[in-house]
């Protein structure tokens, strides 16, 4: 359960790669980062990062229904991939695809978004491209620099290492779960999802975290992912309640919901996954409450590629539960798109694995 | 008729920037260059150059059929407005965008396209973004470096500064009126339409050029966009059939379209569009001889802004013909998208000016 390729994500990201020859200038392998990272000449201290990112189906599919959600999250999605990998963003560039019959308050309020993230991030749009197209897609791309001697990439975990996240995940599915769920609005306002990118973070713990992702896809799905990366696995020691923000618990709570759904659904935010080697952890919390930073530990990298469970959820299963990602992964395929059948779906999963 | 703001799309476009502070490390002001140009730290000789540009409705429209000419465009699209300033690239990230019922045989056939044109350019891609969407749109993003003492930018020329074409214009145009009118494919098979960059000829003439654009939008639109850009005009003292295309202008003649409308169109290709001061122009043209480039000469700044034809097409037209750019570049607005009414109201526009 440890391929790379047995994630159709990856299997199709590959099918692109495959046609591209690559770059001398390019230090990163596919999959191996949130951003990519390149030697640009004249500059023998950094690696240029760089990242693109559309929003899209998330509007389709009626997840994002305010223009200004649409926006920030264009922004922020660019701005974490830098976040990821430690780097001071230089800026974006992005391109706004709207449908002709769009009125200019719904366009305004897009460019709000975008504006009020870079203002939230201290970054600056520079430039992009605007078109008339059928379906909206909003597209960013965002560049900064990484110091070469402290690299981070989504490879470089060993056994033992403390397994952080920068701040509590599950907001993202939260909100596909009120607005899949038909819940009204009252019931999960579209401001309570106004996920911040972690770039101060990011640049703090390059120098102490061996390897970092975004939880752009939710919170387990990208501890797979640096599972397949790594060929190590975590084990999560921490209940949901202290690793889930308040408002996806609370709504979990109200619609009868396990909470564990916000940590296996598709849609995440923009906190860190990161791990620490045992011997430089105290010297980064050190530096982390010096910088006003909370990082939460979450648990710890184990040799044998497999996410567990520390604490079994139901007192029956006293060696822990494993949880096998793939088939949650792969599951919107595998229903079509369907995302009401995806919820039934990864809640059969869910007690398969034992986990309600 | 030399306002920015008269054209929908500059005014559309300052209807997004207004929303965006601006970033104190950027060169160029908005409009005023193909990419956008900012300082880095560490890196005190060069500009970092950035554009991004989106393919879509030219495969919405139907102009582009054949998913190599989609891929090949995205890539050829950024790569030409970092030639525009003369910069060295540095690597492609993309996003695509294709609807889930695509099969894997035309996202190759996008593949392959985006490869040639990197192998053509001599650039690669290093990363990107792949999303199911409702309508295929396809993202590019190139960045590259360009020397800080040879900015060019599409302002700056003079009057009695010479006006260049890096290559015959009209091949955009071409594909879409075969299109548009249905031709078969027989009679302009899609992959006549190959633009290439002009990335070697930008980087020699930024050391020469006194303004640059690329022909993205058409050869007209250029001119129009530069003559407002600077407040001075064109006198076009070539004929059409020297400046244009020759595949273009067989089509014309084949179709009874008068070739004019393969400069008016706003279907473009990757020629550059540059100025050179006279007294520089011997030693440009020595260079560009030296690097086997062949530049064409098309005419000259006036300081009226205006764009004249300096040998009027029609006898009776004794002092030139001038041509008000503003109702073609705003046609496709006011025709509501309809290209067939484009090409009808573009004609008679035309006809109006005393072009045919």
């Amino acid at each position: 359960m440890n391929k790379m390729q047995e994630i159709l994500e990856n299997a199709l990201v590959d099918s692109w790669v495959r046609h591209f020859p690559r770059s001398g200038r390019q230090i990163n392998q596919p999959h191996e980062s949130d951003a990519e990272l390149i030697e640009v000449p004249g500059l023998p201290d950094h690696y240029l990062a760089i990242t693109t990112d559309t929003v899209a189906e998330e509007i389709t599919e009626g997840l994002y229904r305010e223009p200004h959600t649409m926006g920030w999250v264009t922004i922020m999605a660019s701005l974490s991939d830098l976040a990821a990998v430690g780097a001071e963003p230089l800026g974006l560039v992005v391109s706004v695809c709207v449908e002709p019959g769009r009125d200019a308050a719904f366009c305004d309020g897009i460019a709000e978004g975008m504006a009020d993230a870079c203002r939230e991030a201290g970054v600056f749009i520079l430039g992009g491209d605007t078109n008339s197209t059928r379906t909206i897609s909003l597209t960013g791309c965002a560049f900064g620099l990484m110091p070469r001697k402290e690299k981070i990439s989504r490879r470089g975990c060993e056994a033992g290492d403390i397994l952080f996240l920068t701040g509590r995940a599950g907001m993202g599915n939260a909100l596909a779960l009120a607005r899949l769920g038909n819940l009204p609005h009252e019931g999960f306002p579209e401001r309570l999802y106004r996920p911040c990118q972690r770039l101060p973070e990011g640049q703090l713990l390059r120098r102490y975290a061996s390897c970092c992702m975004d939880t752009s896809d939710g919170l387990l799905a990208t501890l797979d992912q640096l599972m397949r990366l790594n060929s190590r696995g975590f084990v999560i020691e921490l209940d949901w309640e202290n690793a889930l923000a308040q408002p996806a618990l609370d709504l979990c709570a109200r619609t009868g919901t396990p909470s564990w759904m916000m940590a296996a659904g598709p849609h995440g935010e923009f906190e860190l996954v990161f791990t620490v080697h045992p011997a430089t952890c105290e010297a980064f919390l050190a530096a982390a409450r010096a910088h006003g930073f909370s990082p939460i530990r979450i648990g710890r990298v184990q040799p044998r590629p497999a996410i567990t469970l520390a604490s079994p959820p139901a007192p029956r299963l006293a060696d822990g539960v494993e949880l096998d990602m793939a088939p949650v992964r792969n599951l919107l395929a595998t229903v079509g798109g369907d995302l009401h059948r995806y919820l039934e779906e990864l809640r059969s999963w869910g007690r398969k694995c034992g986990l309600d």
